[in-house]
């Protein structure tokens, strides 16, 4: 920094105070919400080797914790901090954990398990739905629930089915003729949801490889490498509203956007680039996870709802453990079926999956989260055709299922995993998938798995059509290997390009590229 | 990522789409803000070697191209994607800018400069303001502008001189005698200005020290980096909110806790933090730059206030130019005499600041931006005492001097520098002022920088009071290194200290700490 930009920068410097252009209000809500996130995460460390806490746990309790003294100072009247915003929440906290959970995702791992996550995201779904919305139906009027109609329940099936499924509710709120619908519901949020599928991973990998492409092309390195930083935040966010402004999944967008932007984008960026983007990314996300789980904690003792749900303590305590059950039963009823379905198929026993592996499967999808908060708002909040009382009830205690799963279940989970898992010393599923990948290239030309045979025995070379039969996820990944290496690779770039190094001659570049 | 954790990925990923939730124009908005922040990066990377282009004039000219499109679209009625608010640009654009600039700013240097830094921010202010208040007070008359009063003619001083200083303005609106005020105004701001300055620094100095302390003693790095970037960017934030939570100066306490944090807590948080948080705060910084020069170059067209002035174009034109020639003559009336000033402070003749290097610290600070609007917006868009007229009239001339001195005197300055002082193969002061450190302590020691002498003669020792005296920045930079080594650095780490390193046995910690 040269002295002129040294006295540029006192410019701004010997400011004075700007407070008198904010709310006094804003201020103490943003003070208080980020010495509270400070506090989430110094307590999340020291008790990192705590069995039973996790981070959402903590920021949960803290969360309420706080609520309660805001309650205090405000002689109940109040107990947020902020209200409760779903812009906020779908514009600027959703999409940096989405982003950052494609950006990490082990990409091979994930494709391999493709057809039972998909499986268990499509049938899983509408399974837990339609019994939850079933269940809901015919249990809720026995604890005096009466007022609710047959879209509100679908609704609840909706909001705590396994996958927080805005799609279903967003189907479902289209239609104004809840009745019918509901018989050719299934057949229609298949074809709505195989399109919002091919549509908005197109759109989330077509921004991932332009972006690849640009970075390849201009070699932003060169000259500074918080632009390539800067082009990756804002590709990727720029993809989700794109995809919210199509009426697309922003959320389905932005994940494929992050698993092909560190496939190639990743790789054509300088080794700053790389390790500044993984953290930043994985902080982002911590803090937006962190702040959500704060707020959901805040926003589960705003009195308003509770005074207005009016209820007595047994009927709500009578619908949320009612839900609860659903949420069990409606999990169980998809995991331990499909999961055996999807192990019939499987010719390795090794790639199976064992019994113990569906309980944690099932059990490690039952939290429900700030998704579920805010759906039931959304739902719940401004209806016109439910009476208030009731829709504060269902408020109310879609909030006691969320604080409660997550309290709960959450801080038995891992103690429950190391129980059920980790006392048999035989490889589990997350270990027999990170066999290196010479040995699916073994599996696709030698069946018996011995090399001698590869140089020496030109058939077993046919043998790879029977094997794309018997066994297509390697085929298949063995075909996109050779594509990604003939085709993409030379356009978008990818692992073992070398990106420009500053300080280098500018020769050295090409021969790479 | 085991496979439970891949199948709780799937649950958000296998969503719908949210955008029930949003409003279309925000989508719009939003959407169309991203597209141009990537087209002002890559074209900025394009234009990289342009010699009159730079970031700003890019993002600058493509606001108002977008504006104007925006324009053409909505036939004449509204300019704006997003509406101008004070609360964005204070809470969250300009914090990360001067956060980053105090984290990347050259502490050595800045020190070393630090009474020239002090005097052009304090006295320089004041005589700038000074000189534009009384200009337009008797020149605007003479073009036609006879509604203002008092407090207007300040208000405009202070949102035109050089250090933008909110601080003037907010002390004036407190005020509701202009006339008397006027008078013994310059002491009163004196004394505030120098209350403001220590509590400000003071909480951005506890702030940045408790980081690094909290930082060093927890180690976070043992378990994630991610907790110690995440802990970094909180804490930053929080004291900016504690400040304006304060009404002290957040922008003077984010700027000094920028400084604490990247002398100690930088050094206490591992390699991979070090990398991230460098390259992540400035790639935020840029991001909000790009965005505010964006943001005004938009807001310029906003069609409503040109038609409110009514003033003919040749009154805008008049009030426009006088403006900008005050501020060409305010900023001349005290650059040059305080830096003659101080050379006449400096003994060695390295250290003096050239005419050529005082014609570049008179021209860089020229430039006026998003901090000059959004205060002319906030002294007279609500104003109840000035005329509609007159105000729209001072907004629209504001917004001419912020484009023509962005725009004109922006595109001049990199060939200008080049020319003045590049040419010249002497070394400038920003050359001068990169000596190692071993230079400074030889200073201390030995009049006559001979190394030799230092072992010799036991008397040059005795010199230090005397240079104390005579060069009071070498010394006290000496005795701070000595109290930083002995008292600061082993409570809150810096340079030297070595982080924990996950891998290697617990007990290589302790030795270091």
């Amino acid at each position: 920094m040269t002295m002129v930009e040294t006295i540029e920068v006192l410019s701004p410097v010997l400011q004075g105070s700007s407070s008198s252009f904010l709310s006094t209000g804003t201020i103490i809500a943003l003070t208080g919400f980020f010495a509270l996130l400070c506090a989430c995460i110094i307590i999340g460390h020291l008790l990192e080797e705590n069995l039973w806490a996790n981070e959402s746990i903590i920021s949960l309790v803290l969360g309420l914790c706080s609520g309660l003294v805001v309650l205090l100072v405000t002689k109940f009247e109040n107990s947020h901090i902020l209200t409760f915003s779903e812009d906020l929440f779908f514009l600027y906290l959703l999409p940096p954990i989405i982003f950052n959970a494609g950006f990490q995702v082990k990409k091979k791992q994930f494709f391999k398990n493709f057809t039972t996550i998909f499986l268990f995201g499509v049938f899983g779904t509408m399974i837990s739905f339609c019994i939850i919305s079933l269940g809901a139906y015919f249990l809720f009027k026995r604890v005096g629930v009466t007022n609710l109609n047959i879209q509100d329940y679908l609704a609840i099936g909706a909001i705590l089915s396994a996958t927080d499924s805005v799609c279903t509710l967003q189907v479902l709120s289209q239609d104004e003729t809840p009745l019918l619908y509901s018989i050719v519901f299934a057949l229609k949020l298949f074809g709505t949801f195989l399109y919002l599928f091919f549509t908005s991973t197109a759109l989330g990998i077509a921004a991932g490889l332009i972006s690849a492409f640009i970075i390849k092309t201009l070699y932003f390195g060169r000259h500074s490498t918080d632009r390539e930083v800067a082009l990756m935040m804002l590709m990727a966010y720029l993809s989700y509203m794109l995809a919210e402004l199509f009426n697309l999944s922003g959320i389905l967008t932005i994940f494929f956007c992050g698993i092909v932007m560190s496939h190639y984008t990743w790789h054509n960026v300088t080794e700053s680039s790389r390790i500044t983007t993984k953290h930043a990314f994985a902080t982002i996300s911590f803090i937006a996870e962190t702040f959500i789980f704060l707020y959901v904690g805040m926003d589960a003792l705003d009195i308003e709802k509770w005074k207005e749900s009016k209820g007595s303590a047994g009927t709500s305590l009578a619908v949320s453990s009612t839900l609860l059950a659903l949420v069990l039963v409606g999990r169980a009823a998809f995991v331990f079926p499909i999961a055996n379905i999807t192990n019939l198929m499987k010719k390795r026993e090794n790639t199976k999956i064992e019994f113990r592996q569906q309980f944690i499967i099932w059990w490690a999808g039952l939290m429900r989260g700030a998704v579920t908060i805010a759906l039931s708002y959304n739902q719940f909040a401004n209806s016109d055709d439910t009476s208030t009382q009731d829709s504060a009830l269902m408020i109310t205690c879609t909030m006691i299922v969320v604080l409660f799963s997550t309290l709960v279940f959450g801080s038995i989970t891992k103690p429950l995993i190391g129980a059920v898992l980790l006392r048999h010393a035989k490889p589990t599923i997350s270990d027999a998938t990170d066999i290196p990948s010479q040995e699916d290239l073994n599996i696709l030309f030698l069946e018996s798995g011995d090399p001698s045979e590869q140089t020496n025995n030109p058939l077993t070379r046919k043998s790879s059509l029977r094997l794309l039969i018997t066994n297509p996820t390697y085929t298949v990944h063995f075909w996109w290997r050779k594509f990604d290496d003939k085709c993409m690779r030379p356009v978008f770039g990818g692992r073992g390009f070398v990106p420009f190094v500053p300080g280098s001659p500018t020769g050295a570049r090409d021969e790479t590229s």
